[in-house]
């Protein structure tokens, strides 16, 4: 099967313009077929205060209501993805940026309350992914660049997790691809000591991560993103790659970051 | 030859909620291939004025500095086409929304100043159309939503006049398909008298339009109109039809509008 690499990056990365100029430039000469999904970056907030939108957050997640919706759309389906496939071109990479909505790539359906009464408003939960489409686009030649904008197919557009996304698209594709994910973050990978940036974990396997969990050493926003990596595995994945955007040619040998694997 | 309808709307029709929507119910209708060139609204003024950004404006023209463009890349390429792509698809119609960045499919550079020293900004002149991609989408059975975004080529993106992008499409895509080219606008069509919209010119040929510019029939905002579509009939687009949105059906059949055709 061929190689398809799959790279999530973070609002991290989009704030700051000279890392994502390297990031992307790094990214460009991945040989082979390979799709970009990003987060949203601080801009969505910035501009959110200025349009005297007031952001209500829960549980550290944001609320979209209507016109956050509005500015979600703008900011990261427009404004950084318009500027993230300009910049891919301008390095011989043929990029096509995306919403969820653009040819059905990916349905969603407006997340219902929780039992404990909270409504996040217009955020979507994904249903399906068109990976024929992908897959057709992929072999044209085209890298593709996915916002985190979804739709509901009755024409309502959705705010929607990047990580998600990112792992959606590829437990769909790993049926026609030897799938590597790759999630670009802050840190330099998966940590031993979270005080200790050079304490990479370089490999977790199913077995050494429930030692983690239980030895505490593996704790709080990780846990999601680990399961997260575990069931992309489950679902035909090859790899899961954690790390440092900057790092992203060490990430792709798994020469750097942390390197989730099946068993 | 198959035949492609490309249909340009311009900002009055997406400012009203209610007529896009009517419009767009009518746009996805359309049997055959078809291709949506729209333009920006009053949302861009809105916003800008919201960002404090001040908008200087030369001969009726947007000069587009810096953060206008951030402004108009956020509107027009994210939640302008965003939003007509996920009314497009509820209305099964399998739109994909692009600025000219997107698949390279609009080159453009950055229009110098003029004789007079005037300087529009960040606003692109286009030098090339990705024809042989928009027919492989379109033999997909995609209906393309273009924005009036371009870029040029080395990472820059670039505010371009959406009345041209339909006409260098048109044009570039005439060796390919019959092409019919519908300019949908706040008028009835080119009226013979511009205080009666009941006036409609129900067709206007070379020879006529001779006629009507002596007469000063046709005037003033009207010319560069019709000089335009007379050099898309002579690239050898089929015709050019130029009325109000709600007539589109009509349009479609020259039942409406005006008709603009070549002797």
């Amino acid at each position: 099967m061929p190689s398809l690499t799959i790279v999530k990056i973070g609002g991290n990365i989009i704030d700051e313009e000279a890392n994502l100029f390297a990031f992307l430039h790094n990214f460009a000469a991945i040989p082979g077929y390979k799709i970009l999904v990003h987060g949203g970056g601080k801009m969505a907030t910035r501009i959110a205060e200025a349009l005297h939108i007031p952001q209500q957050m829960q549980d550290g997640r944001r609320i979209t209501d209507e016109a956050t919706l509005k500015v979600v759309t703008m900011v990261y389906a427009g404004y950084v993805n318009k500027n993230i496939v300009a910049q891919l071109q301008s390095f011989g990479c043929n990029a096509l940026g995306l919403s969820g909505a653009d040819a059905n790539v990916i349905k969603s359906h407006k997340r219902v309350s929780t039992q404990m009464g909270v409504d996040y408003g217009f955020v979507g939960d994904i249903d399906h992914i068109n990976s024929p489409w992908i897959q057709a686009m992929l072999q044209q030649g085209t890298c593709l660049v996915v916002s985190p904008i979804t739709h509901d197919g009755k024409g309502l557009l959705l705010n929607t997790n990047a990580d998600t996304i990112a792992q959606e698209i590829a437990k769909s594709m790993c049926a026609l691809y030897e799938v590597q994910l790759i999630y670009c973050f802050e840190k330099q990978g998966v940590l031993s000591n979270a005080a200790d940036n050079n304490s990479v974990i370089s490999t977790i396997q199913r077995s050494s991560y429930e030692q983690l969990k239980k030895d505490k050493i593996v704790t709080d926003g990780m846990l999601p993103k680990l399961d997260n990596a575990f069931a992309a595995l489950a679902a035909g994945v090859n790899v899961v790659s954690i790390g440092a955007a900057d790092d992203l040619p060490l990430l792709l040998q798994q020469k750097a970051g942390t390197s989730i694997i099946h068993e």
